[in-house]
Formats: C-alpha cells, structure tokens, sequence
C-alpha cells in the first residue's frame, strides 16, 4: 500500500505531518472508485501521491484532503468544469499567437475540448468549498489538461511536459480566469437552459390563456369573491409575468458578457501583453456563439461580482413570479369537492390509493420549493457580492454555485411544471359556471335598473337565504325573471364599456 | 367630551361595542395633536367621529382604530401620499373628458395639488400596516381631497357635496389606484433622489481615481499582500461599480413605468371606459415629466409586484457594491499606526477625546448599516411579491414601504458618504509607498534576470530576516544596487506590456 | 439669524467650511419645530449652535449635521432612548459608589429617570444611521443628562456644570453603554410587549380550539380534500405554534440578560473599577426586575451581537408561524360563496359598498405584511451580526433598530389580530358539514364492509356524476340507506382506534 | 429493447403517452449506471417498467420520470435515507405488537437496518424536487424495503409477497413518516456532526486563548487603533462565540426530538391504534440513543416545520459567529509585509509560486463560503416554512434539505477550519510587540501624571512628526526616558483596575 506525505508548514515554525493512505482512500471513497495504485506528483510544496488512474496532479490533491467539505455533491458544478475547457483551449489559442509552441498549443487545445465536452469530468473531483478565488480548480483544470496534453503527445502524467502553469495557465491567474468562466457558464446556462425552458412556458401559458379566452369566471381579490374575468384574462396575468422574466433575465446579460481575462492577479494585466485581453473575449465569443466582450474595468470585474449578484436577482423575481403562478394553479385545482375546484390538473401519480379525482399538485409543488430554494440562494450569493475585499473578492465558488444551481433549477422545474402540469391543465367548465353565477357580485349589475337600495336588498337577501341573486330578486318582486336574465350577464363585465 | 360609536358586525351574528372617546384619543395620541372636538362621518358601516381639525372621513379613522401598529414612525411613506396627489389630479381631468361636473372636477384638481406638494401630509395618518391592497390608504386620499373640494366650493366637511367615491375615485378601485402611486412613488424617487446622488457619487470616485492615478501602492488579493496597481485603477474599480450600479436600477424602469390605473377591481377595467386607461397614463406622464405608460397587461399589474421586486433587485446589487468600497475604504483608511493606512478619511466628529489621528469611518458604517438594511427589505419585498394570490397581491403597502425605504436610505447615505467622506479622501502617500517597497511581491521583476531559483532566495532570506528586498539581493550577491534599482521598478508592474 | 460655523478637518490638511443657519435649519426642519434661537455647546472641535430649546449638546450636534439620511421616522427608537435613562441612572447610582460628588450624582438619577420615562425625547434627534457604535446616542444622551441634571442644580445649558463624558459617561464607554441598551431595550420589549401579546393571542386561540372541538370538517393536504378532523383540531395547531413561538423567544433570554457594562473600550474595563460591572448589573436587574447579569465575557459582548441574531432568529420562526395561520384562515374565511367558507370573520370596515357579505381579511393581511417584514428584518440583522471586525461590531444602531421593529410589529400586530379578528371568528357550520359530507373522502369507511374494489367503484362513480357517496352506493346497490349512514360517520375518523 | 409504457390520466380525458425506454435511459442516465434489463412493477396507476438490478417499484419509477430537477447532485440527502431505514425498522417492530405477521415483520426489520446503515443508498434515486410532502420517497423506501424483505424471505421482486403499502407503510401516512425522518435526520446530524466538530473547534480556540493570554496587543475598533488588550483575550471572545452557539442550537432541540408519527394523513392518527404514536417514539429513541418523544400537537407537527425553522436560525447564528471569527483571523493574518500581520496562519498548500510568505487563508475562505451558504439556505428554510397550507406543509424535502445541508457544511468547514487553520495560528509576537508600542494610544496613560494638555501634546507632535510618544515625550521635555518606561506599560491597561 503506498504511503504518502503531506507536508504542511508554518512559517518559522516546521510541522510534518504524515497520513497513510488510508486517509487519502477516506476521503477518496466518497468518490466511489479509488485507485489501488499512486504515481507521485509535486508542486513546490513538494511530492504527493494521486491516484494513478486520475489526470489531475499535486495542487489537485491537496485541495482534496485540506477541504473534506460536504462530499461529492457539493463538487464544483460542470458548467464551471466545461467552461474551463472552453477557456483553456481559448487561451492556448491566443497564447499561440503570442509565441507559445505550436505542437504543445494543439495538443492542450484537443486535451481542453474534451473538458469542454464533460469527457473528463471524473477528474474534476474539488468541492466548492476551498479557496475563495477558486484557485484550486483552476489549477485542477491546469493540471488535468496539462496531463492529458501531454499524453497526447506521447509523454506520461506527471512528468510536465506539458506545464500546468508555464503553458496551460500562460498569462492567466486564478484570478482572472475564475470570474471568466463564471461568466462563460452562466451566460451559457441562461441562453441554453433557462430561457429556452421558460420560452416554452410562456408559450404554452399564453396557449392556454387563448384557449380559455371565453370561460367567464369568478375573480377573487382579498381570496374573496369579486367582480369576474375570464379564465384567459387570469393566465394572461401568468403569461405576462414570465414573459417579463425572460426580459429580465436578458437584460442582466449586457455585464455578464464582460470577461475579466487579462486582468491576471490584480486587474491590472501584470504578465499578459497588451491586447491579450481582447483576443481572448473574441475567442471565447467565436467558441460559444455569445457575444462575449473584454471587460471594461478588470478591477471590477475581479474584485466584485455585482453582475452575479444583479442576475442572481433577476433569478430572484422570476421565482416570486413561479411562485406565485403555481400557488394560483394549486388553489384554482383544490379540490376535488371541497376547494375552489376550478382546473383540472393533469394525474402523474397515484395521489392516494382509496380515493379517485385526489390529484396532488406535485409539480406546482416542486417548482415552490424551487422557488424558495432560488431566494435563499440569492441571499447567499448576495452575502458573498458584499463581503469582496480589495483588488479581489473571495466567494466565488459559493457565488458562482448558487447562480449556477438557481439556473439549473428554475429551468429544470420549468420544464418539468410546463410537461408534466401546465400543457395539461384543463378548465372545469360546469364548475366555474356554477361558482359564477352564485356569486353574489353580479348583483352590481342591477344598480342601473332597480337603483342601489334595492340591488342591496336583492344581494342581502341571497346572503342571508343562501338562495341565488335571481331566486331572491324574484322573491322580491323587483324584477321578471327575463329582465333579471338580461341584465345579469357576467360576459359584459370583463372589459371596460364603450 | 365626545363619545362615539364604533359598531364591528359579525355575519349573522351581532356584536357591537362601544369605545369611549379614550381608545381614540389614545390612539390619536401617538399623532401627537389630537383635536378635543369631534364631528360625525359616515360610511356603509354607519357613523363614526372623526377629529375636528381633520380632513379625513369614516374609512380612514376605522383604520385609525382598527390597525394601532407600529406607531406613527410607520406612516405610509410621505412619495405614496403626494403620488396620490398626483394621480388623483390625472383622474379628475381626464374624469372630466368623460362628464365629471367641471366645478368640482377643478376643485378636485385643486385639493390633489396641495396632496401632491405635501401640504396636507399631516391628514394621513394611516399606516403601513392596514389591508394588503393598501384600500385604506386610497379612501384616506379620496376623503381628505373631497373634504378639501368641497371646502373650496365653500362646503362644510362631511357633508360630501365633493363624495370621496362617486367624486374623487371615479372609475378608480384601490386595486389599480394603488399599485399606480407605487409606480409614480417609486419611479420618482429613482429619478429625482437615488440617481442624481449616485451621479454624484460616481463623479466624486472617478475624480478620486483621476487624482490618485501616479500613486502606484500594493495589491491585496485573499487579504494578502500581491502586485502592485496604482490607487487610481483601485479607485476606478469602485467608480465602475457605482456606474453599472445606475445602469442596473434604470435598466427596471420599463416595467416600473407601467401603470395599473384603468384596470379597476381584478384588472378587466370594468366601471371605465375604453381608453381611460390610456389617457391617465399619458396626464400622469406629463405631470411627472416621466415616460409612464398604461401596463400592457392589468392583471398582471394588480396580481403581482414582479416589478418591484425587480427594482429591489437592482437597490441590493447596489447595495453589495457600496458595502464593498465603504469596507475597502475603511480597512484602507485604518490607522492611524496599527492598520493599513493608505487613506487619510476626514474628520467629521471627535473620535476619542484622548487620542489624535483616531479618525472612526463614521460615514462608512452609516453606509454600511444602510446597505445591510437594504439586503434585509429586499427579502421582506420577495415574500410579498411571492405571495399574491388570485387577482391581487395583498402585500402592497408593504412591499412599497420598503422599496421607498431603500431607495431614499440609498440616496441619502450615497449623498452623505460623498460629501461628508469621499470627497475628502486623501491619500497617505509616505505610507503608500513605504508598504510598497517593502513588499516582497516586487521580486517577481527579478526573475528574468536572476532565475526563477535565485529570485525566490532573494525573497525567501528577505522574509526570513525581516530586512527589504534589495538588503537580501545585495546581501547574496546577486546584483549589484544598481541592477536592483533598474529591474525593480513598481510603476512597470500595472499594466500589460507591449 | 445666528451664524455658526461647523469646521471639518482632515489630518494635514486644513478645510474649514461655513454653513449658514439655514442649512441647520433645513435639516432641523424634517424635526418640524425648531427654534429661531441658538447657544453655543463645544466639544473637542470646537464651537458649534445648537437650538436654545434643546438639551442636546455640540456631540449630538454635529451628528445631526453629519448624518441627514433617512428623515425624522428613522430616529432611534424610543426602547432605546428609555433604556439610555435606565443604564445612566444606574451608572451614577454606583458610581457614587465609587467616589462621583453625590449632589451630581443625584442629579443625573433625577435627569436619566426622566429619559427613562419618555419625558425627553424631543431631545433625541438623531437617525439610526449613524456611527456603527451607536457612540453619538450614547453622547445625545451624556449631554441631556448633563444640561438637565445641571439645570436641576440651578445651572445653565451649556456650562457642563455637570460634564457629560466625566459625569454622566463616568467609567462607561460607547462601546459598552450602547450594547448594554441594546439588551435592555430589547429584553424589555420581549417582556413588556411581545410575551404579553402573544400569550393573549394563545388564549384566545386555545379558546376557539375549544368552542370548535365537535365540529368535524373536510380535512386539506397539497390544499386537496382529505380526511376530516375538527375545527378544534385545526386551531389547536394553531395553538401549539404560537405556544411553542413564546418558548423559542423565552430560550434566547439567558443570553439577552447579560450585559457588556464594565467593558469600556475593547472588552478588558480599562477605567473601571474592578466589581464595577457586577455592581451595575445588579441595578439594571434592580431598576427593571428584570434577571440581567454581567456578561461573562465582554470581548464577545462588544464584538459580536450573536444574542441579537439568535433573537431575531426566534422572532423569525414565529413570523413564519403567523403567516402559516394569517394564511389558513383567510383562505378557510374566503367566499362568501366562491371559496372555502368554513369560517366567518368579524367584518371591522366596509369591504365593498355594493357587496354585502365581503369580508376581507384585513387583519390576516396586516399580519402576514409585518411577518414578511420581520424575515427582511432578520436578513438585515443576520447581514450587520456577521460584519462585525474586531473588538466592535459596528452595525450596532441598524441591528437594535431591525430587532426592535420586528418585537414592535409582531407585538402589535398580534394584538390587533387577535382583538380585530381572531377573537371575533365564527365557524360557518352549515358550510362545514356540506362540504364534508359531499367529500369523497369519506368512502375510506367502506372498505371494511363492502371491500376496497366496491368502495373504490362507489366513490368514482359519484366523482364522475357528481353525486353524494350515499347515491352512488345506492344506485350501486352495495349497501343500503341505512348501512350508509351506519358505516359512513366522520366523527368516527378523527383519532386513533382503540 | 424495453417498451414500457406510462399512462398520464386526466380526470374525464383520457391521454396516453408512450415513451420509449430511451427517454428512461436519458434519465437514468444521470445516475451514471444504468441497465439494460427491466421488469415490471405496478401501482394503482398500473405497470411500470424499473431497472431489474433496482429494488424501487412503480411509483419511485414514476417520479424519477416526472421530476426531472437537478440532476443527480439533488438526490434526497442520505441522512434522511438513513432517518428512513430506522423509523420503517421501528415501525415494523412496533406493528408486530399490533399483529403484524412475524415473518414479515422481522424481514421488514432486516432490510431497514440495511438502508439505515446505507448500504441500499444506490436504490434511492429520487430528487429533493419531488411531491413537497416527500411522498415519494416514503414510498421509495416502502419500495425497496418490501422488494429487499421480499427477498430476505425467498420470494421475487415486484411479487409484493412484502407489501410496501400494507406491510411495510402500515399505520403510516407519507404525512407522517416524512416529518419524522425529518426530525430524526436532523437530531442525529445535530449530535452526531454539528456538535462534536463545534465542541472541538471550541476547545482548540481555547487552548489558543490560553496561550496566548499573555500576549499584550493593540485593540481595535471602528477598524482603528484602540486601547490594548491581550490576544487571549480577544481569542477569548472567538471561544465564547463558539460556546454560545453549541447552546443555541442544543436549545431547539426539546422541539426537535418530537416525532409527528402517529398523526398519519392529517393529524389525527386514523388508522392508527391508540399508543401507536408513543411506542414509535419509544422505539425510535431506543434505536438512536437520543431523546426523542411523540409530538405533543400532530396537527401542528404536519402542518408547520417551525421547529426547523427555528434549529435554522441557530445555525444562522452560529453562522454569523464563524464568518466574524474567520474575518478576523484572516485579517489579523494578512501580510506578509502589508497587512496587520499579527497572526501567522498554517501554510497547507503553495500560496504563489514566487513570493514566500505568501499565505493565504484559503480555510477562512471556505469557512465564510459556507457561513454564506447556512444565511442563504436559512432564508429558503424560512419562505418554505412560512408557506404551509391548512393540514400540511409541502416545502418539506425542501426544508429538511436545506437544515441537513446547513449542518453538514457547518460541520465539516468547522473540522476542517479546526484541523488545518486554528489548531496552527501562530502569534507573530514582534510583529505584535511593534504594532502594540508604535501606537498612540497608550498616551492615555501619562494623563494622570503630566495632565490631558500635555498628554494631547505628545500624541499630536509624535502623530505629526511620525515619531513614537517616547520620542515625542522626550522632545516636548516632558518627561524623562524612565519615567516614560514606567508610564506607559500597556500590560497595565488590560483590566478594570483595583
């Protein structure tokens, strides 16, 4: 069994400590497949053992064992992963005009796509929760690109021939390349995944609003009964509300396509040569089809992420919007006899196994807890924009992590209410009627005819008899039952008059 | 002293209580002046007293008795109440087009007026914490500005010669009545408060950044020591910040500009006409010299308040990024020994009565508190704009009160902090530049003359020893002092290179 | 009109500005009253017009000068204030102890007691957003005490006869002074205000679970018919969460009742006598009757406000609880015939002028905006608890101020329910035992007898005909009329079989 | 290939849709390993096709089809899993009290001993985003429990010789199992992570207080140099910070250890015998060591989750206490030239490749990441808290989620902080020894001998000319060298003096 040393030192002071294997297999098991073989790999903290199958290298492992935070689900998300690659075969690009070697260029430009393509993501095994500039997994991508590079090019792991720092990393920081990539994969998780998503729920929303256009209803404010609407004109509300979403979204777009590359350590682009800065933007822009600028101050740009922060609220409204769309949706199907009862909501699942028509909203319920989840995710993300220091802020992984997981969600559940809920919502129809025309509100359409006092009798006696409108006015003796029919008519009270 | 009769009913059931003029006085009491006379207003629940020297009526002094929380401090904030102003001119004239009574139409006009420019402020005593439609506030404005009418017509208070419904709320609800004051409320606020004196914030940091652009000083990235910038790129950092900051809060107003007004009771515009809606929007537009529209969908507009948990969005990115520059410029300005001390921040106030050069950041923390409060109203303004319900979102003074809140909290610290500190900033130069030279990052400019291996002993015997850079390089002898002084030149380390 | 000049300096640098009276004037103006007449106070800056009327001093002063954000309603609470008058009252009892000149000493007792009973708060004009320390309230209230106290004896404004920092501030510090307010306030208003008012709205809701014990209705789960349980049943869960929110706040008492007096500047009591701080404990527990000690630690106590957080936290917990019930019964009052229509809910003002029977639930939505309120509040407090540097934490003001507004609120508020709503419900029972007794839920009673195939057959068939049970079965011929009523019993299912 | 066929059932519709086994593949495929064979499994809704190496039935397969939400990261987390396998086996035990069939009873036991030590882990596919009562994973675990008991007993999968419903479910409600494995998952996690990692941190800043008592330092407040003190004592403030919190959250635990089992559907324990409830949580608190009882109000136990809630808003405290401690570390660490430099932090990976000494408080980092995340997730916790419905909460996979996350990453970023920071911090002691006496504040102390005039004097000419108070003492000859030394010794001004 091999044996390994992890050396960690203070200053002035000298402290080795030394760890069997066994405590790198703990910490590995939670990665499921460990390797029963190491090969030595070294930074200039010195030698480290890494599990022979694995291509990331020293810096990799160390984070791994000073970081046994949460386990595997709180990795790194893969859109971080896959915009690495698409950063990395990026700067190589560039890097390659500024001089770097043709052959070595190629082969981490190949090595890079397939991080890019989620191929090697087994080999991006860090947790959010290390360095806040997120310095380890860029050295986790430096080092497995680099490995995998120069395999390419027939060379083994470990040896460096291709250099995770000299070539992979070439004028770029942490610092830089972090906040780029999580601008890359937010910006392409919006454009791929959320708004997509919610375009296809705005469609089918506003589908369903032409759909139930003349279905006369009972509308409610206070959760009581007032003056009616159609059914259409309740979804057109839901279909305004995620068409605005989507706007929203959009309109946060403008600074989070501003790439922070070229700043390096400080913003000031130390170690890059003029013009590095543009070139790489217009090739991450080529290389996502979105249009990707250099950003206009790379002092910003590292030391705060106000952009993740105005897009995190942008997430934030969107879920006030799906929440308040799917309360609506559950209340409207409550029943099957004892709630409003106004939709039908399509039947996934058993709802429970004695009692037919017990159609459990899941989905509405799903995307609340969604919703929910997507504002406290935003009070973290803003916790972490407001605590930034100096030339860099240091809650980036968090920050980019919960952007990341509101997108994936939102856009996930959206999908799933708009499948398997919204396309199959139907109207209750002899329901809604019924509500409708007990209700005691249509009696304001009397005023003009029988005078205020006597429409108020008419609507209090209903109140007090629990009879309807009609069978009290008739009992009042204030109308015929014809005119009562012609004057009562809820189709003339959902638009202003002429 | 006047006894009067406060008569709470209970469907079918029948309860009536009786309150001495006590309970009122009681109440009135946290208003300060309080009348000793009394006369009778009147509304469908019957007769109530109502002080003298008050404009209000019935509705507005059962809320009065109905809802004693918070006290005074928790009025319905002064914009909403001169907003109502506003609109309730707009409805006037354009009632007027559609057969409201000229005379009254213009005294109507009138009273709003003195509303608008806040001259009766003190007859809205209602506070935030009433019917979630905010209905009782709307009555409060339709009952003082009849009241005030018919004055002017030369009528007696309570008599209703101008009706706060028939007269002043015509083809109005609270429902759209309200969310309209909201939008004009908040709409001038960002206008006329948060960005003039976030302009001028911004235009105080990019002097700041201009004036401090030779100083070249230490980065500090993870809190920790790294290359150098000048303080003017730091300064532009934060002058970049406030800018997208602008950008971000008028990027909402589209959806802000939207108004309800026209869509009535559930957002059908029953009781207008066609094209009231328009025609509102356009005078509350040219009252305001704002671009207001009529909202492209009213049930939207009544159902939610999507737009302004949008806008809280934007104030909280605004307030992560002010939390960061007040912070950085307090841990800068921290000293007058023992901190970092790089900033001179001015000096408002004594800060110790023993003790010269203690400058306490008073203008940071105030700042700092302020943003904190901002993050907090913005969650209280999520959950209220997620929990609407049906046809109205009752959350409406709430959500109002707060973003209002944040907005004048905003403008008035940003105006505060710009002129009782940024623009007193001064820079420490001695104490910039001595922590500049004694950095060891500036060793990084030696590694391609002397190697990478050499360059980390000049730096590692420098830390070790306590003593500078160039004692070290001299001391190994790998360089002469002048060889030192030409390679180790910060001002060449803040930029990319050609 | 008096002239005065406020001057600014900056370390090495030399800014004196001039203000006329005017810009003193506009600020006092949002204080409403001020004076025409100005004396002169001084402070280690110098010279500086205060208003003849006003016991404030040049401290006090210039803050009101420095710090114009948000307005006359953003002044430090009044708890705060009051607690002011308590902690110095106390300070110069024992300080007597320890040597100050008794005459003064008594003065201050007699001044601070008149602070705490509310008799000088037109002397407190300063806003919450202020020094982080809360030093310029801790120094508002040195100079009342000392102007008032010296007046007592005969002396004039302005003369410090009694001297604010070495009488009135004797042994104490800001940084020790306004934590301990901070508790005292705090712990009082628990006490005096919320505790009281959440226990009254216990009662009144346990008494409702009683008087509702025999009424079995529809149960509700995912808002969709379930099995029946008693009215009683429901508000005793109601019951338990309001008990269980008065345990929750009661729990975070131990660690509000330690105060930071004895402190001073960082923690360590510089300038105090060694007992002083037990000695001052024991006089505020004296003063209040209220258990306070000393802290056990008063670096924690300076630094930190974790007491606060915890309590806001609790305060949390019981908003969600009073929403959750705020909610349930509104939803249970809707209608009168659209919606649920379980409960009748006192009617405190008109609802609509045309429609009788619509109640809206104005004191469930005053409710749920002030719990919305307290979880923004909570944020706020969350975001200032965990900013904290040092030996200070200086978000003092906005934390004391959130948490204060959240016990005001949520004790107002509960009283305001509970008296304007909850003490006034009725159970619609006619509706109640329709509803029940059309759910189908209750086939679940069949199964025994007729098997599940049979009672499954019964309910879809009354689903899909709209029937009763009762008719399904019988036109099933599975059961007869008699059997039904035998077997199907509601009141049968509402607990644990023996 | 497999067809399998999923009929979605619209109440008076009738829709059918085919899938082909592909689109379960792309499901599945999330979950990495996947098989090619299938067999079928049946509910109420009717035949299902599931993975044949999968113990699950058709209504686990139907949810992972229907709730296509996050991917294989938001798998319900495995505490609850665990918190399953120990109520089902309870459940079992205590039914075979109540006549359930040995045999059966005592393989149910069996298999739900194997998911509460998890080794079934692999078998619970499904999401958070599920039915928001967790539904359906009850039934997943029914599923696997009777499929693996079934086997244990020599019979098929999806035979049901075990039933899930009838065996293993029996006297149980999703209702009721769920908040349950709630509170179970959470206690455990509570006694078992949270708290023995706090107790270790706790004790390790307390040894560091201790040995550093004696290590006289500059204090600082408002960020500014203040009066001194030791840094054991300000570490004793960290240590108390930490103390606090294991009682803060040690007191929500009373309410934690309440089982809602027995309440079945909606509270009242149909279908239950009377006692069940109790011998659960006898069974329960036997199984697990910890305290736990029957919930005194079931009502209130299904219906509202303020107990997590409230154990969120300790954890939100504790939070606020770990990102004030980590601040602090991090910036009394920073440097190593151009910070505060006062601490020196253990060095666990390379900080730079070029600057030694460059060390970066990559553990802070995480820390405050985390304590970011626990605020976030507090507010998620919160909204899904206060958004309970009549007889049920549905946030609740979403709540317990959020809690079990909260105190996993409390946990494990507090072990680790522990392990690899706070256990190495080193006091810089001359860095602090020069920082201590370069200060002006100990000027204070010659007050009493030379007067507050000459004292100002000395601190104003040294401030000015940067000189040290000796130096300037010396100068203004107000003092002699000796008395100066015997003056000014910042050891004496630690304490309230005697």
């Amino acid at each position: 069994m091999a044996v390994f040393i992890a050396s960690r030192r203070v200053s002035r002071g000298s402290m080795t400590t030394s760890f069997l294997a066994e405590s790198l297999c703990s910490t590995a098991a939670s990665f499921r497949r460990y390797s029963s073989s190491f090969r030595e790999e070294r930074d200039t903290f010195g030698p480290i053992h890494v599990p022979s199958d694995k291509l990331w290298g020293a810096q990799t492992q160390r984070s791994l064992q000073n970081f046994d935070i949460g386990g595997e689900r709180e990795r790194m998300p893969e859109p971080i992963i896959r915009a690495f690659g698409i950063l990395k075969r990026c700067a190589a690009k560039v890097n390659m005009e500024y001089g770097l070697d043709l052959s070595i260029g190629r082969a981490i430009m190949q090595a890079a796509q397939e991080v890019a393509e989620g191929k090697l993501n087994d080999h991006f095994p860090l947790v959010v929760w290390q360095t806040g500039s997120g310095t380890q997994s860029n050295m986790n991508a430096n080092e497995v690109i680099a490995n995998r590079a120069a395999e390419i090019l027939g060379h083994k792991r470990g040896e460096k021939f291709v250099h995770p720092n000299d070539h992979v990393n070439r004028s770029q920081s942490s610092n830089d390349t972090f906040p780029t990539v999580m601008h890359i994969a937010a910006a392409m998780e919006i454009n791929s995944r959320l708004v997509p998503k919610l375009k296809q729920l705005h469609t089918t929303l506003h589908s369903k609003s032409v759909e139930f256009k003349d279905i006369v209803k009972i509308g409610r404010t206070h959760t009581q009964d007032a003056t009616p609407l159609t059914l259409g004109q309740e979804f057109s509300g839901y279909t305004t509300q995620v068409k605005y979403g989507i706007d929203r979204v959009l309109c946060t777009l403008p600074r989070m396509y501003q790439l922070a590359q070229g700043g390096t350590a400080v913003g000031t682009g130390l170690n890059t040569k003029k013009g590095f800065d543009k070139k790489i933007a217009t090739a991450v822009s080529e290389e996502t089809n979105l249009p990707f600028v250099t950003a206009e101050n790379k002092f910003e740009a590292l030391a705060a992420h106000d952009a993740f922060v105005e897009t995190s609220g942008a997430l934030n409204t969107i879920a006030t919007s799906l929440m308040k769309i799917a309360n609506d949706i559950r209340f409207l199907g409550s029943g099957p006899r004892c709630g409003l009862g106004e939709l039908i909501l399509p039947e996934n699942e058993p709802g429970s196994s004695i009692m037919p028509g017990k159609v459990n909203p899941t989905q509405c319920e799903a995307l609340t807890m969604v919703c929910a989840q997507v504002m406290g995710n935003h009070v973290a993300v803003t916790v972490g924009g407001s605590n930034g220091h100096f030339e860099l802020n240091v809650f980036k992984p968090m920050i980019a992590n919960n952007v990341l997981h509101s997108l994936r969600l939102l856009g996930d559940a959206s999908a799933s209410f708009e499948n398997n809920c919204a396309r199959g919502i139907q109207a209750n129809r002899e329901r809604i009627s019924k509500l409708l025309h007990e209700s005691l509100m249509l009696v304001t359409s009397l005023n003009p005819k029988i005078g205020y006092d006597n429409a108020a009798s008419v609507a209090k006696t209903a109140h007090k008899e629990g009879s309807t409108l009609k069978e009290a006015a008739l009992k009042l003796g204030v109308l015929t039952s014809d005119e009562f029919d012609q004057l009562v008519v809820p189709e003339k009270m959902i638009s202003p008059s002429d």
